[in-house]
């Protein structure tokens, strides 16, 4: 079996600038490895409408789901919901039950559900609302593409809400195995596991601390007994 | 004058799966700006010779400069030499140069330059090198692909060697302003500055935080009265 395949789209001039350091893609891609859906590609995009509709087109027929984080709150720079409908030619407007959602909210608050406010409700026709349980505008998904908040705590909080609908594939296990020595005496048996179990992704991670160095080994796979086969073969090479 | 642009290309499956968060894009983001190139789109991909092929050239035909980061060590895994080569039909061997690099700093560490370890001299044809001041082994510059280390000591150090040769534009100035107001009641008054200052790139970042909420409003652009004035007008909106 295949899992099925994702990809990320960040949406935001905040993040090319430097000015904030993105939080969402570790998050997703833990949280999609857990479930079993593999994060193929991730893309940074500015916020730019031609942009970001060409990177949602491409994302959206190469993998099985879109994940985009950014872009969807009440000020002007706001345009990743307008940007999603255009990319499939879907129309957009606000939407009552998600003019529902707010009004409850703002009420609530005791403040007023103004214009900018109000653009939250904007819903591309056909799209499925995405609980928000932190601030309460949704998210929402068109297709295979689903369209979430850029601020973190509310990003998590939708991924909570989108992700187990989705049917992902069989989990992906890692084991870590720590080697000190130099990633160039580790690269020769390294490269000889790997060839011998195609099916595991083998990876070399090298580090150097406080004087030490050396590398982590992680092999990743859906086969728990090949793992361990793969596992016993480097503690036998590398023996602690 | 226009800025160049630019876009980096992150290597790793390890990104990917969440094993590692990613520090270097935010590191290459901060420099860039400094430097008045502005980034305007990342791509994350895995080990993958075709994604890292398609990649390369698509970055490479949109923008002046790409950045890629990680698959230049000794491993299995360090695929992104060769395939760097391949985006741009370019032969690949190991150099003398790289080489003399290599065999002096494991001489001096009384390694053996084995097999692996060689393969960091492999460097395409037409090729310039990038001076490695931490681990010696160095990346390189083909056409307006600049190619680095993913550890990110060595990847800082590369772009400080790349960096001052490459020509960048006006650098880009940005002014914070913190405002203790929802967001929906700052979009509208940010929408008419943005329209009074097309010139300037507005931004609005909530946060949340010990029971306060607000916002950041950053303004950037190049041109420092356009920006006093625009903040100005801004402080005159929402006072202290």
């Amino acid at each position: 079996m295949t899992n099925p395949t994702a990809a990320m789209l960040v949406i935001g001039d905040e993040i090319l600038s430097g000015r904030t350091r993105d939080a969402n893609m570790y998050y997703l891609a833990g949280q999609l490895t857990e479930q079993g859906i593999d994060l193929k590609e991730v893309r940074v995009v500015s916020d730019d409408p031609a942009a970001i509709i060409a990177a949602t087109r491409a994302l959206s027929d190469s993998y099985t789901h879109v994940f985009t984080s950014g872009g969807i709150g009440p000020t002007h720079d706001d345009i990743t919901a307008n940007c999603i409908a255009e990319a499939f030619g879907a129309a957009i407007g606000i939407r009552d039950d998600a003019r529902a959602i707010l009004q409850d909210h703002y009420d609530t608050q005791k403040q007023p559900l103004n214009e900018a406010r109000l653009r939250m409700a904007r819903i591309p026709d056909g799209a499925t609302l995405i609980d928000n349980p932190v601030s309460k505008a949704p998210g929402f998904t068109l297709r295979n593409v689903h369209v979430m908040a850029g601020v973190p705590s509310i990003f998590q909080a939708m991924v909570a809400s989108a992700l187990p609908s989705l049917s992902g594939g069989e989990p992906l296990i890692s084991r870590t195995y720590r080697v000190e020595r130099g990633e160039g005496d580790i690269a020769a048996p390294l490269g000889a596991l790997a060839h011998a179990f195609p099916a595991l992704s083998i990876g070399c991670y090298p580090f150097q601390k406080d004087g030490l160095f050396g590398a982590n080994v992680v092999i990743r796979g859906t086969d728990a007994d090949m793992l361990n086969q793969a596992m016993a073969q480097l503690e036998a090479e590398f023996p602690i």
